[in-house]
């Protein structure tokens, strides 16, 4: 150590953790770089960010500016999927504070000989620079050194001392001798956009075929994709597609006992047919697979597969790797349970084998070999039921070679262990979404989860229902309950998800009182939803079709709540560029209401006492507000919600038609 | 990296930026070691702090208990002066998972085939434990092992199984193969309970003789302990004590040129007559100087010195080491400047000398030679002005060799900065105290400095006034203004202090409009303070008298604001052990206010609805509170405040006398 690096760098941000992970950003964002930078004394401080993608050797370097408080920031654009560095570097710029205060001597008229010596400091400043600068800056600095050493009068030798180029050239030239950098590098992990923003639809595979009673496939699969594509979803996920075991298979409504016939549920991975690189011979081969991945790629749809790390008692690994599972003293192998319930369909991997490091590679190979059939895109079922070690190497393995590839982490449990997945390295992570219904947990929920710490390292991924939550508001809302459920899941996050085909038609009906599961749920047979008028196509597409039109929808970071005076509407707003939308959503789906939202109208970058334009995107109307107080009326039965996207330039009513 | 090693440990506290510099405690504290801890699955885990002090080689353990939130906790105390170091350790307790599923399977009825199974789980864990237990409980646990073993009924065997004693040896010998070590040693600095709680006094030894116009003497101020002593203070705090430079030497009223017989600022430091090493011949001598110290220690008090570090153009460093020193190229040294303002009385260190080491050890070994005096405390003049790093290193240095050591920080600058002294070591640190003057303003400072993250590594000294600084509130508020900001100073924190005589007379003139300094300021002239009857010395011992006799005010971590409807009146408590005092101040001097106070009765730890006796420490009187909501009225031309001591077992007021 130097005891001479004067300078002090602290609380970087992003930083999650003291960098112990990546902060997370996609392609084509601009990353903002702070630290918190200061010294002893009074002398002046220059910054820089040093940034780098993994893959080049040389740092590129920024230039800080301070803000106030002894904060300073940069930015940088993130251009290449995979890991980007930064670090910071600071130092006394003894040249700068002799800069500045050559112009506070002169302002308080110092004496001609004080000001000499003050020229001849400064002329051993840039001769210094002189001496680092390659041969060109040298040959600039050499005029600005001549004219100090030669300049006729005093005033002379001053004037040239304002110019930029000189500035620019003890910059570039600068003493960097003792500078400070901070005390490790950062890493920001770059995904590809659709991390960030992403439009799920699920569905169940043999539920699909054209006719009642018939086990779908692949290609059922396929007739589907241009309705989910003109719904405007760009991923389908579809529970897991393998052989399902036979042995303790669990029958219709997860009855312990299957009667014959009944298919199972798609969890209880591996049979006879094979495991978890195997498909279910009913859904097709894997030649099938492949050809539906390609035709949704085509109308612009991911398929993603549903990662499950389990096997029924029938998975080939339990013959060939019993070591992988867990040996009860009496010869059996332990079985899923959650004391007393038991879950004799599901051999949980025993991770303390001796043989973990054989398991975690074939785990991560699993992953593998769907990529290599054009995977990129994966749901992990229950991934806090594994550990975490075993996800942040998984995860890290896998994204060195595809560094494209998406983990949406369907962890349903403790609020410390959903962070900790995202910082093992998920990518999108499910929420407690389905179960914050009034405004004001809506509210305190995504103020935590839209905002630094979380959002740096956790994406969510909201989704109204799945197939095993079908959440009491959509039980007892009525066809209200799931249009504001919806709206609210598509406008408050970018990433959202609906388990479709019993979303769109509003099936509402629970296996019992106080229970989350579907009366006869797919889970474990397979069923025929017969084509509908009568369900959410339309609104689904309209509302995805103005998250892709707005830009401000494609984000959370911007998202901000604005008061209102009645507790059922909540009112909030994005902007991205100059695009911005604010949503009033009635979050009461037995009653109309109404009340006054108070706009910050400096969120929307909207200036006080002039009249603004709102377009409402789901009725068409247009209103001119005038202030950031306005009066909203919403009827559930008619619509639930206003998504209102601001149109700046208008001046009076008339000038509507101009703007689109 | 041990790929099974399944828990998490994360968010450890106390923790100071990520453990890079120590959390601070006294002798006598109980420590609070926190953290997250997690792991995937239903798994139950164990959890130890282990702890010690750097002195000793050997760990001692601490089990943890779960809090909520996956939070965990345990306490240790700390004994020893020095670095005591922390971490925390936490594995999957298969055993307790087992024993805990087991009470489950039987309630659950399970059959008697699985409880036999069960059992034999069970026993592989108890014989494993013994296999690592030492002999007396390895003898023990065999008792277990043959129950289990040979019991005739599974009830007999089961019967056993609920014992504390086997929990506890199964505790102590537990399978820790796959415990999970958090990622670094946590630090806490012990000092000395002085430290946490200390109350100051200043004077200038020179103004001390007992007539006017003559120098005073460390003898004169021999003869005022006793009056410091009686009023409560137990540090004694003087400026440099060292010779002052005649070149340049500043004038009365910081008059740019010394008339004849002009004594300088204290801080000028360095003569004829030797630099920081010596003292000023008019005060006497170091053996003068060293039974100054040994008196006061005799009365209860400690002598603090002032180290400022800079010289005067004739302080012998100048000849001796002028490479200390910035050479401007006109041959002169560069003196103290923030242009357009000059110092000329001062040189600075120039701490980029290429003689770095030298002059950083010459700076240490100053502390060094006033230790070997019998000095303990230092009062640290503009530690802001020298570089962090240099500080870090010092302090740390020195107090390897005297742990008893304390620092107080007097930088007045800003806040990133005085917290980052904080961090690199000193014991104690000035505030902006003297310029929070509003109730609101009070309590959002109070609230950031003396909780965490902030308390545990920033220890603050309020001061009402300092020889530098006559606030305006003292200027324009009168007697009343004195004697708040006198209650304030003391009651909010434990460690404060004042520039005595001045405060203790109500000074309040200052130089100039708009200036916080004296007039005729004692740092650039010798001043008889004439003794009084007629000042604040019975209000500052009864204050002092109050702080030693109740616990609660020797510490801040405790401090609670409690809301009141009146702007003008603040509303703190602060409670330890069984002690709890109220403090209510009117903080305006000018006029009396009423109002409610509405206590928070939790953070009193009083019960609702249950009567308590408020006990005023000031005024003697004694009130019957009957619940959290009460009328106080102060006039601060009586007494601007109530300091209340809680008196808990009141029943009714005839119980009065019982209580003290």
């Amino acid at each position: 150590m130097d005891g001479r690096n004067r300078v002090i760098i602290e609380a970087a941000s992003p930083e999650v953790d003291g960098g112990a992970f990546p902060a997370k950003r996609v392609t084509g964002d601009v990353v903002i770089a702070e630290a918190d930078i200061f010294t002893d004394g009074h002398d002046l401080i220059s910054a820089i960010v040093l940034h780098r993608h993994e893959s080049q050797p040389e740092w590129t370097e920024v230039r800080m500016q301070a803000l106030v408080n002894d904060r300073w920031r940069a930015q940088f654009p993130v251009e290449q999927l995979g890991f980007h560095l930064f670090t910071i570097e600071a130092w006394i710029d003894h040249f700068l504070t002799w800069h500045r205060d050559l112009k506070k001597r002169i302002d308080a008229k110092v004496t001609d000989d004080e000001l000499d010596v003050q020229l001849r400091i400064g002329l051993e400043h840039i001769r210094a620079a002189a001496a680092r600068a390659n041969a060109r800056d040298k040959r600039k600095l050499q005029g600005f050194i001549e004219t100090l050493e030669s300049g006729d009068t005093v005033k002379d030798k001053i004037a040239d001392l304002w110019s930029q180029d000189l500035l620019d050239l003890m910059w570039r030239n600068a003493e960097r001798r003792f500078a400070t950098r901070y005390g490790h590098e950062l890493q920001i992990e770059v995904d590809r956009p659709k991390a960030a923003y992403s439009t799920w639809y699920e569905l169940f595979p043999r539920s699909t075929a054209s006719q009642p009673g018939k086990h779908g496939t692949f290609l059922d699969v396929e007739a589907q994709l241009p309705r989910i594509a003109r719904m405007g979803f760009d991923i389908l996920y579809m529970p897991p597609i393998h052989p399902i075991g036979v042995n303790f298979r669990k029958g219709k409504n997860n009855k312990v006992a299957a009667e014959p016939g009944d298919v199972g549920s798609p969890w209880a991975i591996g049979g006879e047919e094979g495991g978890h690189k195997s498909v279910h011979p009913d859904l097709g081969t894997i030649d099938d697979f492949e050809r539906l991945v390609n035709r949704a790629k085509e109308l612009g749809i991911e398929v993603a597969m549903d990662i499950a790390f389990q096997a029924s008692p029938d998975h080939p690994y339990v013959k060939e790797h019993p070591q992988w599972f867990l040996m009860r003293p009496d010869g059996t192998i332990q079985y899923a349970e959650n004391p007393p319930k038991k879950y004799q369909d599901i051999y949980p991997f025993h991770f303390e084998t001796d043989q973990w490091t054989e398991l975690w590679d074939e785990l991560r190979d699993v992953f593998a070999f769907w990529v290599r059939k054009g995977v990129r895109v994966f749901r992990v079922d229950n991934p806090h039921t594994k550990p975490l070690p075993f996800w942040e190497w998984c995860i890290r393995d896998l994204k060195k070679e595809w560094p494209d590839l998406i983990f949406l982490a369907e962890a349903f449990t403790r609020p410390k262990i959903m962070y900790r997945l995202a910082k093992a390295g998920y990518t999108q992570s499910y929420t407690y979404f389905a179960w914050r219904n009034t405004a004001s947990e809506l509210q305190e929920y995504f103020e935590e989860i839209t905002k630094p710490p979380v959002s740096d390292f956790f994406r969510p991924n909201v989704w109204p229902n799945t197939p095993d939550i079908l959440t009491e508001f959509l039980q007892y809302g009525g066809r209200p309950g799931f249009t504001m459920r919806f709206i609210l899941a598509a406008t408050l996050a970018s990433s959202y998800g609906i388990y479709g085909p019993a979303f769109e038609r509003y099936v509402h009906q629970a296996r019992e009182h106080g229970s989350e599961e579907y009366l006869d749920s797919e889970k474990y047979e397979v069923k025929y939803w017969p084509p509908t008028d009568d369900d959410m196509t339309e609104l689904i597409a309209a509302v995805n079709k103005i998250r892709r039109e707005n830009l401000a929808l494609q984000q959370n970071a911007t998202l901000t709540f604005h008061p209102t005076d009645n507790e059922h509407i909540l009112c909030y707003s994005k902007t991205a560029a100059e695009n911005a939308v604010i949503c009033v959503v009635n979050v009461d789906p037995h009653n109309a209401h109404a009340g006054w939202v108070d706009l910050d109208l400096e969120a929307l970058r909207l200036e006080e006492g002039r009249p603004f334009q709102v377009h409402d995107l789901l009725s068409g109307a247009r209103h001119t507000w005038h202030n950031g107080r306005n009066f909203v009326k919403l009827d559930p039965n008619v619509v639930p919600a206003h998504i209102f996207r601001i149109r700046r330039r208008v001046r009076t009513e008339r000038d509507f038609e101009y703007f689109l």
